[in-house]
C-alpha cells in the first residue's frame, strides 16, 4: 500500500484548480480530501470541470468548512491570497501557493508590479520557489512553496543556463505569447470568443508583471512584453539576447546540456529544420514538460525559446512536481502524460 | 512483475500509429517491440511524433524486418491492408487491424463503399469487432480484431441502446462532424492550413463510408453525411431519429442507463442546460471516452448525440481497450487520461 | 449628385449594428444620421467597432435623442423590440427591424418559441419579410420590413426551390451550425474564449427558434437543431430531406437554376469534388452571398446545403438589400464585397 | 466614362494573385485583361479563388499567351522572377513585381539572404519601392515597382518615424508573427492543417529574410525573428527598441502623428487600455490598412507595433495603392474595404 497524503485545494473551480484536481486524482500518493469553491459549494466538481465526469464523485465545499489536511494547494486570486495565507498555514503543514503573492521576495517590487502594498511582508521570506530545476535543494525540506508564474517559468528556464554560464549580456528582451486560459475563468467583454478568437493582442506591451520574477531568478535586466495569441493553453517565450564576447552555439549547447541533462521535465529542442525545430506549446497541452531551445544569428545575437502548458508546468504541474520533490517521491509521479500530436 | 506482451505496430508513423505508440508506451503490460515505417525507417519515432521526445528512444524499422510478436497492431491504409493481412497473421497470434478492410462482413458492401473489390473475402468472417461495448464477449477470445471507424463508433454508441430497445424508427439520419486529423498525415492541396482552417466542408454530403458499418452494427437504415469542422481531433455525430409510438424521454434514459451503466468509457451527458449539456469532443482530446446523450423535441423526434477523439476511442484507444478485454486486463489499463478542460 | 436618404441605427453598438454601420457608411445613397447606444453614448463608434477607425468620426448618441430619419434600422434585442416599435414607427417612414419580434405572423407561435406573449400582435401583419429572394414584390412598397433570422435565411433559401417544385417530402430535418457572433456581444461564462474555442456545442438539440420561421416561409414540417462551431462568423445548414417519388438530381438542378438564375446574392455551389464543392461560410465573411447547393444519395434522399455570413446576408446585409429593393436602387449597391480566400 | 487601363496578372492562381484579382476586378480604372496560371490555364479563376464565384467569368490563360498590357502585376515565385523580368518588361510599360527579387538594391545582400546569386543585377537599380508612405515621390513616375515583403512593410512602417526622428538607438529587435497564407498555396507536410493548426512555430529564429529590407529602408541594424501563429492572414511585428537619451512618449506621438497624419492607410493605434489598444491583424483581413502603435516602458525602452493583412497591405493592396499613386488616381481607389469586426 503506497503512502498517501491528504490534500486540499482552495479555489478549485478555477482553471488551475481544475488541473490540480485532474493531476491529484491520478496521483498514487495523494487523496483529494477537499476542493473548495465559494460559488459552487455543494455541486459536483464536474460542473466546472466536465473532463472529470465519471472520474470522480467529489463535490465542491465551502472554503469556510475546510479542515486540516497534510498539504494545501492554494489557487486563490492574486492580491487576495496574502490576507488568507495565515489561515492556510494553520490548516496544513505544507502549503503550495499558486498565486503571485509570495513569488517576489521584495515587497516594494511586489507593490510596483501589482499596484497594491503587500500586507504580509513578514511571510515573504519563508517561501521556497516551486521550480525544482533551480531550487530543488530548497524544496526538499520546504513547508511553504510558491509556484512561479507561467511565463516566468518559461523565461527562467530559457535564460538560466546561459545566464549562469555568463554567455549572455545582462540586458534581455522577453517576448511572451499566451493562450486565453491564462486570464482565468472569469467572463468579461474582452475575453468573449468573438473578441478574443484569432487575436494577436499585445496586452502588456512593456513591463509585464512576470518581468520581476525573471529578474529575481536570473539576475538579468529584463524587458518583457506579452501578447495573447489564438490558443487556449500554452505559453511560448522568445528571449532576444546578445552573446558575450566569444560565446557561440557550442557554448550554448554545452551549458544547456549540462544544466538539463538529468531534468525529467526539460527537453532540449533545437534542431536546424523541420516544423518542430524549436519549442512549441501546441504539443504540450496537458504535459508537464518545458521545452527549451535556442538559435544564434551569426552576428552575436541569439534567440532563446521555451514553451510549456501554462496550466501544467506553468501552474498545477509545477506544484505537483514540487510536492514530489518535497516528499521524496519520484519526480514524474502523477505527471507522466506526454502530450498529444497532432492536436 | 506484471505480465508483459510484445507488441508490433505497422504504419507507426501515421496519426493512428502515433497514438498507438503513446498509449502502448504507457501501458504496464505491453512492451513495444517494433514500430514500422517504410519512409522513416532508422529514424527516431519522435521525428514523426514530437510529443514522444524524451519519452522513448525507439526508432522506426522497415516493415520488411518485422519479426514475430505477441500482438500486431496494423495501421496501414484502407484497401492496402487486405493484401498484407496474411503476412500480418503469420507474425502474431493476435492481430488488431485499424484499417477499414475487415470491418464489413459482406464483400459486396465493401466493394460498393470503397470502390474496389475485396481481395481477401475469406478472411472477413474471422474478425471480431473492436467495440467492447457491443462485442465484449466475442473479443474475450478473438485472435483477429477489426476496430470500427471513428464516426461509426460514435454513431453506433449513440444509436445502439435506442435501437435495441425498439425506441426509434429504423430510418435514421447521421450528421457527422470531424476534425482534420481524420484525413491522416498526408499533405494535399485541400488540407493545407490556409484552405482547411475555419472550414465547414461537407466532404461527404451523402453516403459516407461509415454508413455501412453503422447499418451493420445496428440494423438501422442509415443516411449519413460528414462535414469537416475547425478542429484537429474530434468527432461528433448527431443522429436525427423519430421515436416509435409512445416512446419518450424516460424510455431513452432507461435504455441508455441500463446499457451503459457499467461501461468504463461511455458517459451519459444529457443535461437541460449549460455549455456542456451534450457531448462535445472539445474536452475529449487524448481520452478514451465516448460521451453519449440525447434530447427529445416533444413532437416525436429526438436527437442522439455522441462525441469522441477520433484517434483514441475512434482508433488507437479502441484498439488498446480491445486488447485489454482480450487479455483479461482491467479495461481502463493504459487508458486513464481523462482529457483536458479548458483546451 | 446621387439620391441620399438619412438613416438611423438603433442598437448600433452590437454586432449587427456594427455591420449596419460598415455597410451604410459605404453606401452611396445613404447618410448615417445617428447611431444609438445607451451604454456608449458620446463615444466614438470605433470604440465598439475598431474596424471603423479612420473610416468615420461618428459618435454614438443616446436612444432618447433620436430624431426623425428617412429610414430606421432597429437592431434591439428580441422581446424588447416589440414594446419600442410604436416609437420607431413614429421616427421614420421606413423601419427595418432586425430583431425576431416581427418575423412570425402568428402571436401564438411567437409565444411558444420565445417564451413570452407578444405585446404588439396588431403590428405583426404589417411587416414584409426582408428576404428579397422570396418577397421582392412585397418589399418594393413596404414601409415595415422584418429581416429573418440568420439560420432561417439559410434554411429557407436551401429549401424553397425544392419545396415549391414539390420535389421533397414535407418532413425535413435542418441541422444548423453557427459561429459565436450569433450570440451577440454580451459576455457570459459560456462564451469566453477558453470555453467556446474549438467547441462543438449542441446548444439547441431540438426545436431551435428559427424552426418556426422556416416552417412559415416554406410550408414544411421542420425539425431543427443548432450547434455552435469554431468560428466567429458564419452559418451553415444541412437540410436532410427525402425526394418525392421520381424526383432526382436533374429536377433539383432545374428547380434551383430557375429560381436563382437572376438572384444577385444566391450562388449555386454543387460540384462533384474539390474542397469547395458545397457551400462553406469560410469564404463568405463580410459578403452578402448565400451559397446554396445539394447532393443526392441515390436512394431517395438528398442533402440541401446553404451557407452565409450571419451578420451580413443573415442580418445587416439582408437589411440593406431590402432597402435597395424598397428604394429601387440596384440591389448590389453597397454590397459588392465578395469575401476573401483564403481566410 | 472613367479612364481604364488594361492589366495582366502573372501567377494569378496563388494567394497574392487571388487578392490582385479581387482588388482589380473592383477597381473602377482597371480592366483585368489576362490572369495567367500554367497549372490551371483554361479553367475559371474561381477554381482557385472560390470567393470570386459569380463575380467574374474570367478564365486563367497560359503564361506563354500573354499579350501586351498597360500594367503587368508579377506574382511569380522568389528567385524565379529575376529570369523572367526582361520578358515582363517587354509586355508592359509599367511592371509591378510582388516577388522578392527586386526589393534589395545590393545583389550581394540578395545572395546572402536568398541563397542564390542575383541573375539580373543590372535591373535592380530601376525599381521604385512600392511603399507609398516612404517612396510616394519616386512612385509618381516609376515604370518599375517592387512591392516590399509583408513583414518588412509592417516593420518599416513601425520603425520609420522613430528612426527618422532620431528617437531610437540603431540596434533593434523585430519579432514578427505571421499567418499561414504567407507560405503560399503549395501543399507540404509542414503546412497541413493538423500540423499547423494552433502552432507557435518559430520558423526563423534569427536572420529572417525581410531583415535586409528593413535595414535597407530604415538604416537600422535589425535582428529579426519570425513565428507562425494560428491565423491564415495577418502579420504583426513587435519592434523592441531603446529610446535615445531624453526621448519619451510625447516625442513618439509627435513623430508618428507628423509622419502619418495624411496617410490614407496608416492608422495610429496606441491607447492605454482595452482589447484594441495596439495594432492587431484580427480586424484587418481584407483591408489595406497598416495599423501602427507603440508603448514605452518608463525605463528607456519602447515597443513599436504594427499589423496588416499580409496579402493586402503586405502584397496585393500595396501593389494597387502604388498603381494608384503612379497613375495619379485617389489613393483609396479600389481599396475602400475597411475590414470586419468581429471576425
Amino acid at each position: 500500500m503506497p503512502e498517501r497524503v491528504r490534500a486540499g485545494i482552495v479555489g478549485a473551480s478555477g482553471y488551475i484548480g481544475g488541473e490540480l484536481l485532474r493531476l491529484l486524482l491520478g496521483h498514487p500518493h495523494v487523496e483529494v480530501a477537499a476542493a473548495t469553491s465559494a460559488r459552487l459549494a455543494g455541486r459536483s466538481v464536474d460542473t466546472a470541470h466536465p473532463n472529470l465526469r465519471g472520474v470522480t464523485d467529489l463535490t465542491f465545499v465551502s472554503p469556510e468548512t475546510l479542515e486540516p489536511v497534510d498539504v494545501l494547494f492554494a489557487a486563490a486570486p492574486h492580491t487576495q491570497t496574502m490576507a488568507r495565507m495565515p489561515e492556510f498555514l494553520g490548516l496544513a503543514g505544507l502549503v503550495v501557493d499558486l498565486s503571485a503573492d509570495f513569488r517576489l521576495r521584495d515587497p516594494a517590487v511586489f507593490a510596483r508590479y501589482y499596484g497594491a502594498p503587500h500586507t504580509a511582508p513578514d511571510l515573504l521570506g519563508g517561501f521556497a520557489c516551486g521550480l525544482p530545476e533551480l531550487y530543488r535543494k530548497e524544496l526538499t525540506d520546504a513547508d511553504r512553496i510558491s509556484v512561479p508564474g507561467c511565463m516566468a517559468t518559461a523565461a527562467i528556464l530559457a535564460l538560466a543556463p546561459a545566464a549562469a554560464a555568463g554567455l549572455i549580456e545582462p540586458d534581455v528582451v522577453v517576448d511572451a505569447r499566451t493562450g486565453s486560459s491564462g486570464s482565468g475563468a472569469t467572463a468579461g467583454p474582452a475575453n468573449t470568443h468573438a473578441e478574443r478568437s484569432g487575436a494577436l493582442r499585445v496586452f502588456a506591451p512593456a513591463g509585464h508583471r512576470h518581468e520581476a520574477e525573471i529578474a529575481q531568478a536570473t539576475g538579468l535586466a529584463v524587458r518583457m512584453t506579452a501578447t495573447g495569441v489564438e490558443a487556449v493553453r500554452g505559453v511560448q517565450v522568445l528571449c532576444h539576447v546578445r552573446l558575450t564576447g566569444g560565446a557561440g552555439e557550442r557554448d550554448l549547447w554545452r551549458a544547456y546540456r549540462e544544466r538539463y541533462a538529468d531534468e525529467p521535465f526539460v527537453r532540449l529542442v533545437a534542431r536546424r529544420r523541420g516544423p518542430h525545430r524549436l519549442p512549441d506549446p501546441k504539443i504540450l497541452a496537458g504535459a508537464n514538460f518545458c521545452d527549451v531551445g535556442f538559435a544564434v544569428d551569426g552576428r552575436g545575437g541569439a534567440t532563446l525559446v521555451a514553451a510549456l502548458d501554462n496550466l501544467v508546468k506553468g501552474g498545477a504541474g509545477g506544484a505537483v512536481q514540487s510536492l514530489n520533490v518535497r516528499r521524496g517521491w519520484p519526480e514524474r509521479t502523477g505527471l507522466a502524460f506526454p502530450g498529444l500530436h497532432p492536436v
